[in-house]
């Protein structure tokens, strides 16, 4: 780093590894090869592609064959809806989800209700869980998808997505079951086989890789349609030359973020209760994430400050946080607002959002720059 | 480069120069902000975007918001076809293209095939080269989109394309007209603007720049519906964090070689030369790429000589070229297929793809290993 800066704007993107870097760069100038050709180089390439596809299958816990690479989190989850929507038309006219998802799934499911799908948003309870209830509710026989994610991107919500994986089966036997696990990819310990999902979606740029690439876990045996037609690539389910240099960079860092999962869990806790002991302690702060959230995820609201200018005051401090999430850049969080905060809260609230980089001492110094942050902004 | 080898195969894909690597090393590691974040990280990726967006309208001779970043070729291709058919689908019902397009762009087309729409695919001649007169034939008043390469991938035809939009705007005021530049991009010289087109494609990986990322461009006023919704990236044409790296990479290389671009086509051409002078007057081998072909892609047959045959042979001089392209490996090619080439040359052909880096010298050394090749193959 450039000089003493404090990052918690990690859900938002991080930065990458520099080991992981190096294999980017060596993927370009040295293994650059196209892993059609029939040529040696091809054959490399190839052979470096089958690694980092066994890198992360055993990062997903899936079996070979069950991952695509996309390049990212929206083109993913896009593929999952949409190519779900296309594969099982003549099986039923129903898609269910959640009021509190990624935009890169309600988006595709707000396009599907345009184009005549009936769909069914379950919303968020005020304290950023979801009612599994109503979620099954939803869920009738005439239902092709749910898509329900693993963990919320802005409060950090972990989602109990094995049990309604057991419930949406029995209610929907056509429907294909599809998890946007960008939040919690290598920081979550889960077994995608386990969960019983038949779709999920990861990132690889939440996970210390580059952005422009990320994967879609396709479970044996899921029926789904390709966005893209072309030569042939990933069994046709998603063609394209592949993304060499990226696909490496995500095959590795999923490796080194899985194989030291709980150790970062233990880090980043300390640093998330650090925040929730400081945080919690200091009058006008509310906190938004629900018990039991992501470790990596801590929203809060400080009503009367609006977030932009307390996270303009906070970065002349060099530290780096997000009002809601980066993706919905300017719009009010449809996150908070599914979850029914006021909108005091809601335009007051602020994510910080952790890696295995940060440190207790970290959060004291967040704590100190907001309750200075309070002072200083009441005054003028 | 680790040894000395003779790399004949860039239209598959290219090495990636060091100063683009060194910047998507930089832009990885440093420059890492997501640019939809509101803070001085987010600022200063959002400016690199900039840039790289300014560096790409200069390259293509486009105007500001006319270009569109993808996942690479492939996506920019399907977005032109699949959103020109979504946008316009009330305007008309035909879409005409041509049999030697790349499968990323034949692939959607028969995919709108399959959903009731009209197509027509236009062959070209046994030369390579398309008949207007046939490709305008096709064109009426319910055509809605038409698309035709810039440079054919196999056989390096330029075609006419400056002359098919003024023939195609007087018989399809309703068409949108897109040209897949790939293997033109900053090759062959053009404007887009006096194109005329309104849908333009190009890659990163074909100019020494990473695979991964690609561009669409879109001309002011076009209709265009997208492939992906999400976060309202790219004014929602294409939503998704921006592939920050290669998008810089992307950048760079096309301003690197936009300003040799005339240099480049003068070095390249010597080599295709000599390639033409030495295997033109061997016998056995026939030249499949038409007079006036780009001088970067240069196609031949050596009936009798399996192409895999002849490629390991190569390969074991350290030689690499392809059989077709790379992406319909182990199909037979489409484009000579569509050509009309007897299946003793389709099964025999060699596309030899050239870059800034290779030498009339190679080219000797290649003439040398094919002749010694006959030999030694026969002799088995």
């Amino acid at each position: 780093m450039d000089r003493i800066m404090i990052y918690f704007d990690n859900s938002s993107t991080t930065r990458v590894d520099p080991e992981v870097a190096d294999l980017v760069r060596a993927m370009m100038c040295e293994t650059f090869g196209n892993p059609s050709s029939l040529h040696r180089l091809g054959v490399e390439a190839e052979r470096r592609y089958q690694k980092a596809q066994r890198q992360m299958l055993s990062a997903l816990g899936a079996k070979e064959g069950e991952v695509v690479f996309t390049s990212g989190g929206t083109e993913a989850n896009n593929l999952a809806v949409f190519g779900t929507a296309a594969a099982k038309a003549r099986r039923g006219n129903r898609v269910v989800t959640t009021a509190f998802e990624h935009s890169s799934v309600t988006g595709p499911v707000a396009e599907l209700a345009r184009r005549g799908m009936e769909t069914v948003v379950v919303k968020p309870e005020r304290d950023g869980t979801l009612d599994p209830e109503k979620l099954l509710a939803a869920c009738n026989e005439d239902t092709i998808l749910v898509s329900a994610q693993l963990v919320n991107n802005e409060v950090g919500t972990i989602l109990p997505v094995e049990d309604l994986v057991r419930g949406i089966r029995k209610r929907s036997p056509n429907a294909a079951i599809h998890s946007d696990a960008v939040q919690a990819f290598c920081k979550l310990p889960y077994e995608v086989s386990r969960l019983g999902l038949d779709l999920m979606t990861v990132s690889a740029h939440k996970i210390h890789a580059p952005k422009g690439a990320g994967a879609l876990y396709v479970a044996k045996g899921t029926k789904l349609r390709p966005l893209f037609f072309g030569g042939g690539q990933q069994k046709g389910l998603r063609p394209g030359t592949e993304n060499m240099a990226l696909i490496a960079g995500i095959g590795l860092a999923a490796e080194r973020a899985h194989a030291r999962l709980a150790e970062n869990w233990d880090a980043v806790s300390k640093v998330r209760d650090r925040l929730a002991e400081r945080l919690g302690a200091m009058e006008g702060v509310t906190v938004n994430s629900p018990k039991g959230a992501l470790p990596y995820i801590f929203n809060i609201s400080i009503p009367g400050y609006r977030s932009e200018t307390m996270l303009h005051f906070l970065e002349s401090k060099d530290i780096f946080v997000s009002s809601g999430s980066a993706c919905s850049r300017g719009a009010r969080s449809p996150v908070l607002t599914a979850m029914g905060l006021s909108d005091r809260e809601i335009d007051s609230s602020i994510r910080i959002s952790l890696s295995k980089y940060n440190t207790p001492e970290e959060a004291d110094t967040f704590a100190d720059a907001v309750a200075e942050g309070m002072k200083t902004l009441r005054k003028r």
